[in-house]
């Protein structure tokens, strides 16, 4: 049996440790193919939050209240940095978060394709899934704001962090999506899968960008394996993040049928076969053409989250 | 009263906290032309060590007891390169210490020569004198040792740190030196000077690589002032450092009286007009051409080093 789990942001990395917990027990494989939408370069350094949530949550090195970064980090360079007036100054990059970004950096720099410098970052953290960056090639997410002319668009995270927000998102751009390729193995993975899972990641910055790589979508939706997405909405909310502010922008309603009719239905040029909403708050949720199922989707352990991914895998049966 | 300074290592740094105090009493300028033959790449980052070494010394916030890098210095990020098994993992940089570097490094790659660098960071140890890097250019001092075929060159810090010096040095080679040029002011510093000091500082390894950049030994001899040097030698033995191991490589005798030979009298194509020795160790140094000064040479404090500088300039009188 081989997983294969489409993935973005601290949800979708919470969401991983359950289906690692499930293959666990059934002795499954597990491929996670990771947004890359979000990764940045900072003081010199590349940053790939969401590569990095999935290598934390997995290694057992994530901060647990934070919910991004590394547990029992300290924040020394970022102070000194600020010593310097160094910017930018709104992105804080920990001390032992800092290490992972100066080896990747480097190895960036000699040639190596971020697939392989995942794989080599892995070798430390032993996450137990295969960790697949979506592409090598460069997807930045950017975010069409109001501007002083007209409208200006700015890096998904100068939107995220830097705005918090707050700036009324108007559009999501990929750039450079358009040229970009799968990164190897991801399509493969897709060919190869038993079942394929959409993670509760946010489905505008952090699923989109993924389905955004020419071919990666066509290679999902022509898989023989069923296609079951988890909804990140919960009773009209995101669980967490600010999938409300980015679903609005793409005129979607903030809710676990409009996330489910937004993805769609595969018989009817959408992506999903299966469709997986919360018991208590989405009793109604409804996806034409597609089978809802509804189960308890809070995420509170692994172990709870491995019983929404037997549900998911059921559903894909 | 422009006093213009060669230095280079932790020694140098030390003297020019004594250069300050004496300027700071005379109302003296204080020009330092620091050493960059030992400057490195480690995990994509650029380090100067001795244009370090001189900032944090002169910025108070030098570690006292090591001798190098930051007082109050953590190192998670050391310990996290060493859980991914980054090389070189014999070159520690400090938390405090590797933002200096993130920010050289940030400036360097957007294009900004190693002097306008200098300038930035100093813009927040403000040192009190100004601190320019010999050359903008590569000059890099390598080490020849005896090596598996032959001989084999290294670079100075694996020589240095990795080694400790255990490698017997046979030649110091300063790679680039052909092609660098004095860095934006230094030919114009030693032009208008109206003293020239050579710190007490390593002169194999950390004068002679300021020294190859083609026209500075010229603009040296040239200048209307007088040099006047410090031994870094006394009573046989370097103050600190490995200056016995080096002196060794190039045939000089370890003592006040062999380097100040090798430095050599201006009049007779060498360097110096006065040579300033420890009265208690060397009382009976001798350099054919040069007046030599016998005054005591420990740089306990910065009040007595100050009181050697205010010895050096006298003899320069």
């Amino acid at each position: 049996m081989h997983l294969v789990v489409l993935t973005g942001g601290v949800g979708g990395a919470r969401f991983l440790r359950g289906v690692r917990a499930h293959a666990h027990r059934t002795g499954a494989q597990v491929t996670a193919i990771v947004n890359t939408g979000d990764d940045l370069s900072v003081h010199g350094l590349r940053v790939c939050p969401d590569l990095d949530s999935v290598m934390y949550a997995l290694g057992g090195a994530a901060d647990p209240e934070r919910g991004w970064g590394r547990a029992g980090e300290t924040w020394t360079v970022r102070d000194e940095l600020a010593g310097y007036g160094a910017q930018p100054d709104w992105f804080s990059l920990g001390d032992r978060d800092l290490a992972t970004h100066l080896v990747r950096t480097t190895m960036l720099t000699a040639g190596y394709p971020l697939s392989a410098v995942t794989e080599a970052l892995c070798r430390r953290w032993q996450p137990g899934v295969r960790v697949l960056p979506a592409t090598d090639d460069r997807l930045e997410t950017h975010v069409v704001v109001p501007g002083e002319a007209g409208t200006e668009a700015i890096h998904f995270q100068q939107w995220w962090v830097r705005h918090r927000g707050a700036r009324p998102a108007q559009q999501f751009v990929f750039v450079g999506a358009e040229s970009a390729k799968p990164a190897p193995g991801v399509s493969e993975a897709l060919a190869t899968a038993d079942a394929i899972l959409l993670a509760p990641s946010n489905p505008v910055v952090s699923i989109a960008p993924i389905l955004a790589v020419p071919g990666l979508r066509e290679d999902l939706t022509g898989a023989r394996a069923p296609v079951v997405g988890v909804s990140p909405i919960i009773g009209g909310a995101p669980v967490r993040g600010m999938a409300d502010a980015c679903l609005a922008a793409v005129d979607v309603e903030c809710s676990a049928s409009g996330v489910g009719r937004m993805y769609g239905a595969r018989g009817a040029g959408g992506l999903l076969d299966g469709w997986l909403v919360d018991a208590a708050a989405d009793p109604d949720a409804d996806v034409p053409g597609v089978t809802v199922r509804t189960v308890p989707l809070w995420m509170t352990d692994d172990a709870t989250t491995a019983r929404m991914v037997a549900a998911a895998l059921e559903l894909a049966q």
